[in-house]
């Protein structure tokens, strides 16, 4: 176990390192690292059931503090201000990925079941990518970055309730009330989370800053606080990084909020590089080996990431044009969602495992390639964030 | 998992704020959180094997970091200053113990091969409960902190290659080739550590502070050291935190240790109250439901405390006696050499699960019982240091 975190750990940082000197997000370097020392390349990285178990629990537990710490440096009243505009991007994002997507395989002449699948497969858009890739370049604080994040999580929300609802569809039986209930659970989550969470932590942080403890109790209670909402988001049926960033966000306007960044900042550090060098792992090569598979898996990244621009950048386009299409960018990398739903349709028995590779290899090809557009693109907006009117202010 | 770590974390916060207001060492609320919500009692923590899985490797992952925090802030030099004491302390510290469990379990009538494990299981000091209460304290500065942590660890290679010998002999076959590799890896293990790796830190991490990263890479660069060398220690047969140790020591007098210890302060504070709720948990209190057992527990227990004390405290006699009571109540503790030693013994059917849940009792009640017992030693050490001597300049 030690030796393989060892590997793993120096894999992020070396590869990280390497980017960073060829000036490209070290996200990106991380998911080579992974695909290259991963147990369909190189084999570097011992293989047992059991380390099997505690990478995936680590690597989800890197996502998770990776969502905290990104709603820690999120400006909720920002992200208020554009919420209108996240919620129109997240909807179009979810929207047109999703017929084009259900039309292509239908015109391919899949089945019915497999194109759902597929479509869902290519809605959601991987929030820990780009939190990751805005947090590499430092523009958490823009405005761009507030509707993506706004609109990443949104649709988040909705490809799980597209999940649940394919899911329902494909095995005959949609049970239009479980669908309901998780409308119903996921809004009862956010007010309880905004409404009662807010002011409650507003009022306990102060006092948990003591002569003798420090911060210390602070942290104790924000890394409560992150784990807690996490897990419900899971018991409700969302994913958990949604509760994470939730529970991050009550911490970014307290006045502890800053120490709180400073002492996450050793864990983001130790746990975020190893979750992503963990999903570069999981990229099978060798299962698409095939020509014309690697062609599927090319025009279905391809509908992906243009349906994935048109519907983003669309919602965008009141925020004026070069930023509608930072924005679209922005939206493009897959990742858990995609990954999730692919592994269900094949547990199924209703995605065969071909067309599970395809979908993996959309979601690796979209993460990786996203990154390196982002950064030029929002370059500009980190230089004149004057333009941007009120909403500018940020944290560069 | 998120729920069973968000479990733990609050068990281990709220306990350890409880003890912390009775003025006992949050260890010990730890501890005792782990046996009330663990599997054994009120069965508060899902169980599956892949979360058993990620437990132990979670909890084995905390108590390297708390080795290599502990390393961070233990002055070399002055541990060296004191090392003629802490090999007389540790020697002693383990042939007492040996000996008289030796001959209790033999004047018991228990077999040889049982005798022999339990005796074993009596020598080593629990280093990562000792360290613990003293860094709760805040006397990891102090001489008889020195004593008793270099004594620690030496004992804890002594345990090892204790356990060399006597899994060899019960196994009727003792491969001296075996033992004598593993004294010579250990050696050659230290003098790598220490004589080439000292210099290759001090000269290393000045240049990998840059205007960018800032610390980041000093921090990158030591969690792989300590990775790295908690992989190495196992992998020649050492406990893994016996590397971890001697990785934060090559930091401990580095310009970067500063900001280092502050960028391992919020790891420290997430990753270790978890590993000791979860020791906490591993106690099955039914196993020591019947009376004769709970006897026989009490009288090891009883023994392991008094040989302890009489081993250690005539090792450190010279350091003048208030010291040497203190350095003899501060290696009581038994803790993972001893559970691993009864693992072995009943996994090779040498050990009956009766006498493997006296073991387990013995190191409970041995890390239970030293830190309120040390806690009023110390502070009178504390409140003294000008009476130590040359060594006794510590970071209070």
């Amino acid at each position: 176990m030690l030796i393989n975190l060892f590997l793993l750990y120096v894999a992020a940082r070396v590869a990280g390192a390497l980017l960073a000197r060829a000036k490209l997000p070290g996200v990106v370097g991380e998911l080579l690292a992974g695909v290259i020392i991963g147990p369909h390349a190189l084999r570097l990285l011992l293989q047992s059931p059991a380390i099997g178990a505690f990478n995936d629990l680590f690597a989800h537990l890197g996502v998770v503090f990776l969502l905290f710490i990104v709603g820690l440096e999120t400006d909720p009243t920002s992200l208020l201000r554009v919420g209108r505009s996240s919620v129109l991007v997240g909807t179009l994002g979810v929207v047109a990925p999703f017929g084009m997507g259900y039309l292509l395989m239908q015109g391919l002449g899949y089945p019915l079941a497999e194109s759902l699948f597929v479509a869902t497969a290519l809605t959601a858009t991987s929030v820990g990518i780009t939190a990751r890739v805005l947090a590499d370049l430092r523009l958490l604080g823009t405005v761009v970055a507030h509707v993506i994040m706004g609109a990443a999580v949104f649709d988040d929300i909705l490809g799980m309730l597209a999940l649940a609802l394919v899911s329902g569809l494909t095995s005959g039986a949609l049970r239009a009330g479980e669908v309901v209930l998780l409308v119903v659970e996921t809004a009862a989550f956010l007010v309880l989370a905004l409404l009662l969470g807010r002011p409650a932590v507003h009022r306990l942080t102060p006092r948990l800053v003591t002569k003798d403890a420090g911060q210390d109790r602070v942290f104790a209670f924000a890394i409560v606080l992150c784990l807690g909402f996490s897990a419900l988001a899971e018991v409700i049926g969302l994913a958990g990084i949604i509760g994470a960033f939730f529970a991050g966000l009550l911490f970014a306007e307290t006045q502890e909020a800053e120490p709180l960044r400073r002492a996450m900042h050793p864990i983001y550090q130790f746990l975020v590089p190893i979750f992503f060098v963990l999903t570069g792992a999981q990229v099978d090569l060798h299962a698409l080996g095939t020509g014309p598979l690697i062609g599927l898996g090319l025009l279905v990244t391809a509908v992906g990431v243009v349906s994935k621009m048109a519907g983003c950048g669309l919602g965008a386009l009141p925020l004026g044009r070069r930023q509608a299409l930072a924005v679209g960018v922005g939206m493009v990398p897959r990742g858990e969602v995609g990954i999730v739903v692919a592994s269900l349709g094949l547990s199924r028995g209703v995605v065969t495992r071909d067309i599970y590779s395809v979908i993996i290899l959309m979601c690796v090809l979209t993460s990786l390639l996203a990154p390196p557009l982002l950064r030029p693109l929002l370059r500009e907006e980190e230089a004149e964030p004057a333009e941007e009117g009120p909403g500018g202010e940020g944290r560069p």
